[in-house]
């Protein structure tokens, strides 16, 4: 287990319904001038807008819409100017990953003089600057931003999507799992796909006993496994929808991963496809995740498959037979969410880009520092596979 | 799944001999006057001392020393005229539990003008009033009091420990498995005693399909089931240490309690045993644990127990048969630490306090709430199966 510092002081209100009589005091805490945030209409078609308007009436709000899915630059820089010309003391995010990504890369900007691009690029800038408080509804389980201090931000004049983080993460997070009821199947099978990744990436790690961690990831491995199909049939199961939200907040706020040593492989191999095609993360997620499953398994990882197996499928027998029959069940998973499970299914049927893919996958995630290392050409080989 | 709030903002620096070059900061970001606390001489023969004593020469340094086991209110009330006396800015525990539980209720006595059992006896006044932060280095892996508000404190004169909570957690722990290495066999044990009895007291709850929280135990009593042997045998294993410590930290920080509904039993039915005998806390769980057990499976329960056995224990077969072996398999770990079984082994040959005891656990635990609700003649009934 290697050294860690953790430290995590989000305020999660977890339940169904709880904004009506907590919102208000959770944002006004901050102040007055409250920069409203939020995506599509969505919220205006599910009533949330208007509940959300009505707890904070009296405040000053304004608003930033359309903040779109893969967040772009542009919508920050839009969020940076309400911020200044306003002085925004506090942002209250209504919405999935995408909003809660955007607005906390726009609580630094508020305080940056020039172009946030520049923060992505350098986020270290983004320590030595305020960060305005960030107060966020979560409507889609998925990415964990909600716990933690990371944005995924897209520029398409440069093909990048790129990590960020800032010195703090949000607040106040409000988990509702009601407000997950109206997520499509779609973005609730990408939304699964997302969490168990972040698991995965978390899980295969080159520390060694980490068991702590092991432990917590296989039960939340489990429990997205199970949750995941019921949340698809019966939509507005609580259960289902409670489980998933929590297991995405924990999947990704820092606790999983302490003690670990090695970075990240699949989701900057992902980043690339989603940057250059714009297509769901957690789809593209699931067709790379048993391809590079099967590219990691070697003699020196078996035995962390096959304890995979054991405690996430409950696989009997041998090292090397669980190990293989833990990735297939994992595809067989994957599959049951129905999602494609190819390139070919999301639209990529050719190779143009994939040499540029890799290489930026290989330098923006140092892949050579991943579980398994991997250079260009496996990344190139990974994308072919995955065609 | 409950309803519930989690917040916990405690600054974790885990690992080997980070207080060296960390704790002056960590410390002196509160002030310049410190009141350091710690129990027996322990801290001076291993050298823990004078390393904490290095680390913050120039600081105004005032000691409270001889904080006991299950540490009693006296202690707190020196600590209190201490840091009155001395208007003391941050307190530095150095121990283990007893002495950061002591050190939690003194650091709110500095702003209560009258007796700080007062305070346990009604914990909201502590809302009512500041707290001087504390940082503390833990020496024992064991209570989880290292990132929790609470503290359980005795009262000699009325033989009484009762639980008491105040509004912050510690700002700064430090977790050095190293620190540990000396600990007894005896400690050891029933540290990890300890640990395993938190995890199973949020474990068994009536609160349906709370997987998220359920997942995650599994995973930590695998943790301390495979690694509290090792540590007996190798006291010097770092990785043995370490997952024990962070184990005993997820244990009781809120975390793995998250959406459960019903009150502890098996804690406050052992606490009149430690309050009556003042013997070791994790030892008298330990002799309580298979006891209790076996009075909650029932055939409500028997689903619950059964899972306990295939994900704890990788047990196989049908519900009945696992449920009944994964309390046997529960009890012979306890019994493999080298611990006494039986009340008798501690010293307990009468049941002259039975009745006593068992009116007040029903009464201060509510036991009425728990898991499987317990009147005082089942208290006094596992107690006399526990002799």
């Amino acid at each position: 287990m290697e050294n860690f510092t953790f430290k995590n002081a989000t305020d999660i209100r977890f339940g169904a319904n709880r904004i009506d009589s907590e919102l208000r005091d959770a944002v006004s805490q901050f102040g007055q001038n409250i920069l409203l945030a939020y995506g599509g209409g969505s919220i205006k078609k599910s009533g949330l807008y208007d509940r959300v308007i009505k707890a904070l009436d009296g405040l000053n709000v304004v608003e930033l819409s359309g903040i779109e899915p893969n967040p772009k630059i542009e919508s920050v820089r839009d969020g940076q100017q309400l911020a200044k010309d306003n002085d925004i003391d506090v942002i209250l995010a209504v919405g999935g990953g995408s909003v809660i990504d955007a607005v906390k890369l726009i609580a630094s900007s508020k305080f940056y003089a020039s172009d946030p691009w520049d923060l992505v690029l350098d986020s270290s800038k983004r320590f030595e600057m305020p960060q305005v408080p960030v107060v966020d509804i979560l409507t889609l389980s998925a990415t964990g931003t909600e716990m933690n201090a990371g944005s995924v931000i897209s520029n398409p004049d440069t093909n990048q999507k790129l990590d960020t983080f800032g010195p703090n993460t949000p607040a106040v997070s409000f988990l509702d799992p009601t407000l997950t009821y109206s997520v499509s199947k779609w973005q609730t099978a990408a939304g699964a796909i997302d969490i168990f990744s972040h698991l995965a990436e978390q899980y295969f790690d080159t520390a060694q006993n980490n068991d702590v961690k092991s432990g917590m990831i296989e039960g939340l491995m489990r429990t997205v496994i199970k949750w995941a199909p019921v949340a698809l049939k019966d939509p507005n199961n609580y259960d289902a929808r409670a489980n998933l939200m929590w297991a995405s907040t924990l999947g990704l706020n820092g606790l999983v991963g302490t003690g670990n040593a090695n970075e990240w492989t699949v989701h900057p191999i992902e980043h690339e496809l989603s940057a250059y095609y714009d297509i769901t993360h957690g789809v593209g997620l699931g067709i790379l995740t048993p391809h590079w499953m099967r590219f990691a398994l070697n003699a020196d990882t078996q035995s962390l498959f096959a304890n995979f197996g054991r405690h996430v499928w409950q696989l009997d027998g041998d090292n090397a037979t669980i190990a293989q029959a833990a990735i297939d069940t994992t595809a067989e998973w994957i599959s049951s969410l129905e999602v494609p499970m190819t390139l070919t299914g999301v639209g990529i049927e050719n190779n143009e880009h994939f040499e540029a893919m890799a290489t930026s996958a290989v330098s923006v995630g140092h892949l050579d520092h991943g579980f398994v290392p991997m250079a260009v050409a496996d990344v190139v080989a990974l994308y072919e596979a995955s065609i």
